[in-house]
């Protein structure tokens, strides 16, 4: 009862936190570096056609990276890193257990989502979305 | 013996991931915001003198968010704030078993270290030390 309540009253219910995406110019170099500096796993690298970018994952047992490299101009990334040419922060992933529901609760809350209203894909066919940082303190929350 | 060898090998052996801090110009604001958009759990806000600094956790369960707000001219926060004054994510924390072992491995895999070459200590008492986002793709990285 008292959980119910406050789901109802949280737009956005997290549960967990999934990953910092860090933007990198060079792939391989920062695959390099976090494995060869802090001995972290790291993902074999892919591509995700829909966001220009390739990317790895390092794993750090309770949460992970995700290391974003530009492909071409059109990437949201490309922008980022003309600004932070050496890479840097890019935004943070939080877990919900239901996305849609969370992406009507983003909205209800005046909370704007970037992209419109369809929900992103991510590469592995999970539904996702962005919020304006400007609606969440500088800050670029990715919700999956 | 493969660990041992493995270990022995990387600079600084991490094992998870602590928190992401996230620079915000108002404490107040930003505990509200995670705590009634998100749900999410927050401690009461405390005061981190050494760094003049305000600060609040974001309980995620399996990682947390911490929140800093610059006291006064005088704290590493207040520049970065200028240049991101609705705040931002300032860097991450790695979690390693011995921090004066990690930071000697960082010196001697040429990561310099913020503040030279003693180790700060965090509001908790505990070892903890930063390194050049120069020398670790533009990412500020915090070992604790």
């Amino acid at each position: 009862m008292v959980n119910t309540e406050q789901n109802g009253d949280v737009p956005i219910p997290v549960i967990g936190f999934d990953h910092v995406a860090i933007a990198v110019p060079d792939l391989e170099v920062a695959m390099k570096f976090y494995g060869e500096k802090f001995g972290c796993e790291i993902s074999k690298p892919f591509i995700v056609g829909t966001q220009n970018i390739r990317m790895a994952y390092v794993y750090l047992g309770n949460a992970k990276l995700e290391l974003m490299e530009p492909m071409g101009e059109g990437s949201p990334i490309s922008k980022f890193l003309e600004r932070n040419p050496q890479g840097g922060i890019h935004h943070i992933c939080l877990k919900v257990p239901d996305v849609e529901a969370a992406a009507e609760g983003a909205s209800q809350a005046g909370l704007r989502r970037l992209g419109g209203d369809k929900l992103a894909e991510g590469h592995e066919g999970q539904d996702l979305f962005f919020m304006h940082p400007k609606d969440t303190l500088g800050t670029l929350i990715e919700i999956e």
